[in-house]
């Protein structure tokens, strides 16, 4: 008897079938006795379709009418599903965020959740009826529609799981769990069963885009536990055989390492011989941040005779425009730019690395082994990133995966 | 410095190139110095898309979910349309139903217009700025979506000049005004530059599917002059060359005849020896309106022996359905059920009529000499619809337009 937010991503709702599917795994929970509200994505397609529209119209569009565009794909899908669910015998109503409503703040385009109100939802629960909201919506006080960014649907669901006090939230994709590593790349890799919010929020930003990064973040400040898991295959959520995002202390066996992630997509550019004085680094990085050049990795070399060299990796594609802005818009002075642009970042990932010694000299063991060389290398409390050529990719995750034991044996 | 609506329908919307076309028409009056209200329907297909989805889910849907899935076809278009203007230099915002709000009924799926809130738009329009307003939706009290039935967007329209006490409503459209006679038929066939709502509802009804017939019983209701234009002319509506409806104390030269419609989708039922006793008729046409036949003529002959024959025509698609429900579900007693499917309803239509003795004779006299015989007749106070073989419908049509004079000189 739980109350549970089921989250269906774009192409878990793709066309009437799978929407349908869906409805058939939310009926499923409805007669176990679970009190469910459903939180629907756009159709797969549709809102790059709309997106599209505002672009061909102007690109310096009116965020406040680019919002009232877009977040019609989640407003027809919910309306679907809650058609989908009533045809099964299910009681269940949509319910669009200037309904509930979901009040958001001003920031049109990429608005932050404020407050929901439940009152009404609530009630509706008790009284057996499923509640289909659209994701990615809500209304502002001026009582305009609001859109909270690409991907903003993992943050409607945890945010009315948050609300509502769930138990728990439940995000249906096209995978059916988080992994140890890529199972493309590592056959051995295992699903991870329980994950803490710290370790998935380093798996998801270093590329197992699985839930939006935002969406960890709030379930980690309100408790809520996320579980991902497949709308392809036949379990449903109180199955329990996705993997469970939760708080560090309801993991009971805690491996060293939860996984090995990678990214093929970085480019690294190294600013030689720039000045060592305070506010160089402000100078170098901040007209990167207003071209909306994504920085990761940053590395200074210790400085000799005042001069100090400047490493830092962007994606691959804004390789161009980072070389350009540095030259254009810093203002320093600097001997030289070298740039390599295959390159790839692989990170080992493991909430107990906090407390055990040895865990980087493994890898970089395990590297040297392979004759793999590292480029650059970040660490951070739970987090161990290198930066090596790109073609070594596969080999280097593949031995690391075997090297912290994650092997599925 | 007019009050204007102005509505573009699916084909003036139809992608985004017409809808920049529609926005430098509303820019042009704007600039004249006139207030501008937009209503905009779904771009062409859109509804078709999203009304065959909730068919696909369940043929017996809920309609509250329908409306909330049809509705976003013209939120998408307000929005573009306002980012079109807003583009041009021109001030302009969307407002959905539950915006304003326009309050509808609780009829969902074929909703009535209970009130519309035109405090904060005649504000916004005093301050110059453009209202873009989707058509086809309002919100009940339930503060649910509602939508006004197919070409609802037209009653929008209207509805809102009512509110507004707007000068004129200006319905752009794929045709450039209402024509004394379908062009294609009739190459002599003029532009009307005024009609009376009484005609027009004839012409509209008849067949001339330019504006949706509640429409304009509300701009007759309400006193507002609707003018029809092309959208894919030149001209905007403030030069008023399309066709303007309006009251008839507002035409001056009144002609006998305003247009000869024609319908060549006409089947003719007879049922032959019926009971000729106080109830028969209602006996007969519930069960066709329980089952949505559409009936239009309706003549019963003069009984002999205690027996008549009751003739009427329906839509052809809707022939096979009218016969089976007869049969089964009248409970009469008659002879036999002729059918005819292959029939055309041409019919004269003139509010100068009602004071003109002579009109019904020319249309009998110009088909006779044309050897085209006449299956039914039946009247108003301002037209005369007659039922002949489809193949004659050209031929009668060409001959009556330019009996009554209206061929362009």
């Amino acid at each position: 008897m739980a109350l549970i937010v089921a989250k269906f991503g774009g192409t878990s709702v793709a066309d009437i079938e799978r929407i349908e599917r869906a409805a058939d795994k939310v009926a499923r929970e409805v007669e176990a006795g679970h009190k469910v509200v459903v939180v629907v994505s756009a159709m797969s397609g549709v809102t790059n379709t709309l997106v599209g529209y505002c672009s061909d119209i102007s690109p310096m569009h009116d965020l406040r009418e680019y919002d009232t565009v877009v977040s019609s794909g989640e407003q027809i899908t919910a309306g679907l599903m809650a058609m989908a669910l009533q045809k099964r015998g299910v009681s269940a109503r949509s319910w669009l965020g200037w309904q509930i409503p979901i009040l958001t703040d001003n920031i049109h385009g990429k608005a932050r959740i404020e407050n929901i109100d439940t009152e009404e939802l609530h009630k509706r629960l008790d009284s057996g009826e499923v509640a289909v909201v659209p994701g990615f919506q809500g209304v502002t006080e001026h009582n305009r529609v609001a859109t909270l960014g690409r991907g903003g649907s993992d943050t409607s669901a945890v945010g009315l799981a948050a609300a509502l006090k769930a138990d728990r939230c439940d995000i249906y994709t096209d995978v059916s769990g988080v992994y140890t590593a890529d199972p493309r790349i590592v056959p051995a890799a295992k699903k991870i069963h329980k994950i803490s919010y710290e370790e998935m929020l380093e798996l998801a930003s270093l590329g197992s885009k699985v839930l939006q990064t935002r969406s960890v973040e709030m379930g980690a400040k309100n408790g809520v536990p996320i579980q991902v898991l497949s709308s392809f295959e036949e379990d449903v959520g109180s199955a329990r055989k996705g993997t469970l995002v939760t708080t560090e202390d309801q993991i009971m066996e805690q491996e060293l390492v939860s996984g090995i992630a990678h990214n093929s997509d970085e480019a690294k550019i190294t600013v030689v011989g720039v000045e060592d004085v305070p506010g160089v680094a402000a100078r170098l990085f901040d007209p990167l941040a207003k071209a909306s050049v994504n920085v990761d990795m940053i590395v200074q070399n210790i400085a000799t005779d005042g001069r100090t060299d400047m490493t830092f990796t962007v994606p691959r594609g804004e390789l161009d425009l980072a070389v350009k802005t540095l030259k254009d818009d810093t203002g320093l002075s600097y001997s030289d730019i070298v740039v390599n642009d295959n390159l790839a970042k692989i990170s080992v990932v493991g909430i107990g690395m906090k407390s055990h010694a040895g865990v980087a000299n493994t890898m970089f063991r395990t590297l040297a082994e392979k004759n793999i060389n590292i480029h650059v290398i970040s660490t951070s409390e739970i987090k161990i990133s290198v930066l090596i050529e790109a073609d070594y990719t596969e080999l280097a995750v593949r031995s690391l995966h075997a090297a912290y034991g994650l092997d599925e044996s």
